[in-house]
């Protein structure tokens, strides 16, 4: 199988380093252990955190050394791997299962990821049942499938990103005599995913593989500010021309015709086209409609929730003061008095009438957004059982 | 003259304390120096600086000890106070007003004091000199004049504050069953002014004089974070209601109905209407607009230039990254990766069609701005003639 296409993000890292490693999640088959970018250290630090056990991965989980719903499922994922390995019989395989998935229990991709690796190792049990007249193979014998099911995963989370990347590119608007200017929120780029990432994947991919000539306006993203320090550390990384931008500023560019596209990811998408994302993606959905700049949410079909009919369903997770208060100056002062009374919502809702349209790694999705997004989560699953049917041939 | 009525923010320093020094800026005529908040120790000390010399107060000018325009203003006036006492002619007092003048070189507000104090003490000079046949006194000999000028002078800042206040409690709507919540960007209180404020100064109002039912959901600011560091300690001593936000929440807040008001101050007004203030400013507008609900700028007719077309003619100051970059989390880490490019305006504009009205301590300027910010600049020009013929024949 050859290995999918690499962003520009880690190519800094060099030749020596084999291209499976390029990535922010991966599995180091000879030390057998996960190694995750230590994305609490950047941007000061690149350093690779490794799990080598369960316990280790859950622990990096739940102290999000790694973040992303992507990237924190391909995580879960190789965390069964050595959970497998860990285990003499089923019932220990679920139970490393339940620390993985308790590490971040709203994390919906996590338990996704590590779920479908159980059914994974139950359908091989099984089948050797069948074959071998009930004789009963220790769990630890099944890791190189497991390993091979998990890089699969990995390689799988790329080519969805690389599949959205490409339809993304095709709206970016292209320009003769000026870089396209973009606007992003938070990140969304290869230290969310495995690699390539969504909005910011439509970004690496029109700058590593169409070489377009673009800019990107990274908002720095308060509270937790992921574009100052990931986005904008990974968009240098790649070589992208970029400026940094306090929160407020987007608005005033706009006004004077700089900004051509904006694009960010979502955390979900509800049946109607209304979009759960970062807090400040709806501020910024207004303002381009407003500006008649077209705005798109960069999402992976599994990001659409059919069961939700609209953003307002959605509970919005309030989060710690700290996440607003928690920073000083260079010269030691607070940035606001100490047990200030804060309101700090994680996420806010786009209603999908601000939005131009949805890209998915099945195509563009416009209004009326239940058809088209019905239609590409369709398409997903027929993907799925094509996939599968085929693999049940072999 | 009795003293014009002081706002909640100064009065937990209780009854001991003369009711003039309960203001940012104030002139301590025992000790004979300026005193002013110490605005960089603020959230985490609340301290005064003096500053006994002209150095001393253009040092605390140029240090931003001191900010806002009017604060910078009444404090240049009480510095020239300090360079009549240090002058033996008008030579060495013009001397100490360039000194004042060039701490901050783009504050109008300063050179505007400084200008009206030293043509006051011409005035007071070209009459003794009529009065005593050409005798020239020591400039020091006017200091008690001059003295007595400053403090009009701060005064009459605190009775325009009080003026805008009482213009701008008539449109802040009240509901019988819940307070009314407001938006409010930066600093623009007592803090920014020698007391009250523009729009924090309606704010202050309401609640101190009015009694009324409030909560402010205070934007922070970046970059300077200036409604983290300044506005919620204004708002907590004052005890008035309130929630702090990172910048991208009110739009969100707006969709839920959870804002009845938008207010804020401006650092210059066109005679279109358009609004130039700190950064951050026009989105709020925008989403305010868009969601139907009211939105207010709070200046005193000094801001509006009747010269200036419109918001686009006014060139927007761009500052320094260290603005954007330079905080760091608790545990030490960088918010960006260093040498990051940042682009850091210090203010947008607000086209006059997002704006519901503008109020001046002359009253309410409803579109077309042209003509009724003309009007309130007219009778503004009035009110100051009135006063100077009142006072020549006294």
């Amino acid at each position: 199988m050859s290995l999918p296409l690499t962003s520009a993000v880690y190519d800094w890292l060099g030749a020596d380093i084999p291209t499976r490693h390029k990535r922010t999640v991966y599995f180091n088959h000879e030390h057998f252990h996960i190694v995750l970018t230590d994305q609490p250290a950047l941007p000061d630090t690149f350093r690779r955190h490794t799990c080598p056990t369960v316990k280790a991965t859950a622990f990096a989980i739940k102290e999000m050394v790694v973040r992303g719903a992507p990237a924190i499922g391909v995580t879960g994922a190789y965390g069964m791997v050595l959970a497998a390995h860990e285990s003499t019989n089923m019932n220990d395989l679920i139970q490393h299962k339940a620390m993985l998935d308790n590490a971040r229990p709203t994390a919906v991709n996590l338990t996704w990821a590590t779920t479908r690796m159980l059914e994974f190792t139950k359908q091989i049990i099984a089948a050797q049942q069948q074959q071998s007249n009930n004789t009963t193979h220790p769990i630890s014998s099944l890791v190189p499938l497991l390993l091979e099911e998990a890089e699969r995963l990995a390689d799988e989370d790329i080519e969805i990103n690389l599949r959205m990347a490409k339809v993304g590119s095709t709206v970016v608007p292209i320009f003769q005599d000026r870089p396209t200017n973009i606007s992003h929120r938070c990140n969304t780029g290869a230290l969310a995913t495995v690699d390539w990432g969504t909005a910011l994947g439509v970004i690496h991919y029109c700058h590593k593989i169409l070489h377009r000539n673009l800019h990107v306006w990274v908002d720095e993203t308060r509270p937790r500010l992921q574009g100052a320090r990931l986005s904008a550390w990974e968009l240098t990384k790649a070589n992208i021309p970029m400026h940094l931008i306090a929160d407020g500023v987007a608005g005033g560019l706009m006004y004077q015709g700089k900004i051509d596209i904006v694009l960010f990811g979502a955390d979900r998408v509800a049946l109607n086209g209304d979009v759960v994302n970062k807090i400040g993606t709806f501020p910024l959905s207004v303002l381009a409609h407003e500006h008649g700049i077209p705005v798109y949410a960069v999402v992976p079909t599994s990001t659409i929730d059919l069961t939700c009919l609209t953003g307002d369903e959605i509970d919005i997770e309030e989060r710690s003061s700290e996440e607003v208060t928690g920073l000083t100056f260079l010269n030691g002062g607070s940035v606001a008095p100490a047990g200030v009374q804060v309101y700090n919502p994680a996420f806010d809702s786009t209603p999908f009438k601000y939005l131009t349209g949805i890209i998915t790694e099945e195509g563009m999705c416009y209004p009326p957004f239940k058809e088209s997004l019905t239609k590409a989560k369709e398409k997903a699953e027929e993907r799925i059982r094509s996939f599968w049917s085929k693999k049940a041939k072999m």
